[in-house]
């Protein structure tokens, strides 16, 4: 049931009426409004109090979106009617100061007294796609692999439509504001014990509770899922946004890097970051260790790739004797390094590649193979995207933690090109080849994993 | 005139021919290969010797592209013809090792005997637009303001491409290969006097000589026109790379990283980093300092942005209490951050954006505005591009030195706003102000300006 609700379209309540309906959420929604009792709002039947609500069917969730000096009452009155889960959309509480404070511990001592558990407020809530709820318009249907907890809500927002066009679904995406009631470790653990979470991922910008609780929980967590947490608000004038966003004190950069040495978590620095290291959690094997040999076509942007996989974790060691030798036998040495970094200059046709990755997947320290060519330059019509990359894939034996990483730099897209990189992102997925846009975003989410497998091996 | 000619199309000899008829070229062209003398090639008649061209015009340029063992032959054949200029493609030479060491010596013995200088080998040669010649098929007949001296054809290449996709031309690029006559610091000379070129730019690996005639060069150079470097080679396979490329050693980054302190040098770490950085100095004003205002929609990105710009050397002070009194007339408090970063929730539209950076344009610490604002969400049958854009670029004084900057995520561009971006794009340059695809991008290319322009302030 939504409280506060408008005939205008747009934000607030009515803004959950909409995307309830358009999720197809097929339990009833009860508009509450005095001021519109008895009219429709979108074809629902508006109700002027709580109270006045049908009892015959228990209420699941009530969500508020009526200006902040009224949710005490509103959540006594929720309360009051048996509902047990209150979001409360409504802004203005402690991100404001003193008074705002004040009225959280109002709105605290409501629920508490009343059996009501709150998310929120100054949260957009809940998006669940299997439950059919969402707090915007045109997310995926398909539920998927990954929860995401965000103390933001622009950040929740951004993630949910950004995941998807990323070649991910969610299961859960909770917006926590400023957690009042029920907070991050409450969504931990159960995201912790939820079959249908493979990867829990969050947006934090500070803890409300229990630092040793949940150094415990994410030590029991990581064993299982991988957590990837984005931290928020690291120096100076980061702190003070994030005081004035959530109300909160944002806690040192180094503990949390501390903390995430001790349990195992996937600490990442922004919002790109976090994209790519659950598509590479979800895409890739966690690799033996950090060696990478690099192809590429020609010697500078072999110094350049080289340059930036260094710099960031990964390391680019010699090929065997044996495997130069091997491929001595179809490349011509002039304008060609065989050792590592790879360049092909003139010789990187389609056979050559596949030829040179077969040489590469059988090298014994080689984990990693990370490769410039887009395998698109090969379709044609004698040979499919799916054929292309598949030829790919099984360079490296499907049942060896071998990874293959294909940079492809796709800022400032072409419109004839749009839909072959599209199917090229659809078909590497399927074949476990992870596409990053840059050597530094490999180097970095590569060095994660294999950080992350690690750790999972000291706890063996 | 070209050496080393053959009849299929694609790469050596006949490339060069291809690209001069098709950038129209107005001069004579003369192929030379004994094996098809008489013949035509690409309706050219191919002469079978070097002795047997006409005498009737002067040769500029001797292009070479036959095996390196071949070349110091060429070499005296080409200056007993009275050419002055030679460039050579062909490789095979230091890059391999001692042998290749000596044939480099044989060719430099020659060039010196016979009066012609060498550029390379091992190397893509010249682009000039004006002179209508080039190294790759499709590139822009437009001169520009940039001139490229690359130790890479690879990066020469790609540069080449890439600059002109965004949005600037150039005067020339030249690429270095293994330097055995000409080499960086004569190209570098020629650039700090040639009228075309207002900003040097150069992907280096080695110096072939004189480090400190190049600082004494550098420092002369950068106080007429800025000059980046792309100093690629940095850690252990890096270097290891860089001599199979180019026969050189790397050099240690952090003497190049004083060196570019010492002479105002803009050091960059990438390619990406050097497209930014070219962009930032042609359509950016030298801020007088890093101080910047954040505009974003909600709290989430605001800590993000601020997080990015802090890390990566930007300061985020607070906007005056004059300032925010002034906003606060019409923006309600609840949900927006006033002081810096300014969140605006739900209200930033159109009147309120531009109120809020005329405010800005007027807070007298802050040079930068980066916003999260795409004009493009503004365009309507109302208001075009480029009445939106103009009027962004008019909230700051056009004879002040504060800059606008928006941020634009475009990585996985979607088909149906590609126009549009791009619309967007050429007209924020034509305005003065500068797209990045991410903080970290903006801070660290602002960063760089600002550093030069107090380089520059305290040599004045």
């Amino acid at each position: 049931m939504v409280v506060g609700v408008s005939k205008g379209r747009g934000w607030g309540g009515s803004h959950y009426l909409e995307t309830f309906k358009e999720y197809g959420y097929s339990g009833p929604i009860y508009p509450v409004n005095p001021k519109y009792e008895g009219e429709e709002i979108q074809g629902l039947k508006v109700y002027g109090s709580i109270s006045s609500l049908p009892d015959d069917i228990p209420i699941d969730l009530g969500i508020v979106a009526v200006p902040a000096k009224f949710t005490p009452q509103i959540i006594e009155e929720l309360g009051q009617k048996g509902v047990l889960f209150a979001h409360l959309f409504s802004s203005g509480y402690s991100e404001l100061g003193k008074e705002g404070k004040l009225l959280e511990q109002q709105l605290l001592e409501k629920a508490i007294e009343n059996h009501i558990r709150i998310l929120g407020p100054n949260c957009m809530g809940i998006y669940n796609p299997k439950g059919r709820i969402g707090f915007s318009h045109r997310l995926s249907l398909v539920s998927g692999p990954v929860a995401f907890i965000s103390q933001s809500g622009g950040n929740a927002n951004r993630h949910a439509y950004t995941g998807i066009a990323s070649g991910y679904n969610f299961s859960k995406i909770v917006s926590l504001g400023n957690q009042i009631d029920l907070d991050l470790l409450d969504f931990l653990n159960y995201f912790r014990s939820d079959p249908d979470t493979k990867v829990i991922t969050m947006y934090v910008e500070n803890l409300k509770r229990g630092g040793s609780d949940f150094v415990k929980l994410l030590k029991e967590t990581t064993k299982e899922k991988p957590v990837i947490i984005w931290k928020g608000g690291k120096l100076n004038a980061g702190h003070s946004a994030v005081r004035s966003h959530t109300g909160g004190l944002a806690g040192n950069i180094k503990l949390w890097k501390s903390m995430a040495h001790q349990t195992g978590v996937i600490l990442v620095n922004n919002f790109k970051e976090l994209i790519e290291m659950i598509q590479t959690v979800l895409v890739l094997k966690i690799p033996k260790n950090r060696n990478t040999a690099i192809l590429t076509g020609g010697g500078g942007p072999a110094v350049e790739l080289t340059d930036e996989c260094e710099a960031y974790g990964l390391k680019i060691p010699r090929i065997t004797e044996d495997g130069q030798n091997k491929i001595r036998d179809f490349i011509p040495e002039v304008n060609s390094n065989l050792s590592n970094p790879l360049e092909f200059g003139a010789n990187g046709g389609y056979p050559n590649m596949i030829k040179v990755m077969k040489i590469l997947g059988e090298e014994p320290h080689i984990s990693t193979i990370l490769t410039t060519t887009n395998p698109g330059w090969y379709t044609s019509e004698k040979l499919t995207m799916d054929e292309v990359v598949k030829s790919f894939a099984n360079t490296v034996s499907q049942d060896s933690n071998k990874n293959i990483i294909c940079l492809l730099n796709i800022s400032r897209a072409r419109k004839d090109t749009i839909d072959l990189i599209d199917e090229f992102y659809v078909k590497a997925r399927e074949y476990g080849i992870m596409i990053y846009d840059s050597a530094r975003a490999a180097a970095i989410s590569l060095f994660r994993l294999w950080n992350y497998g690690k750790y999972l091996e000291s706890r063996a």
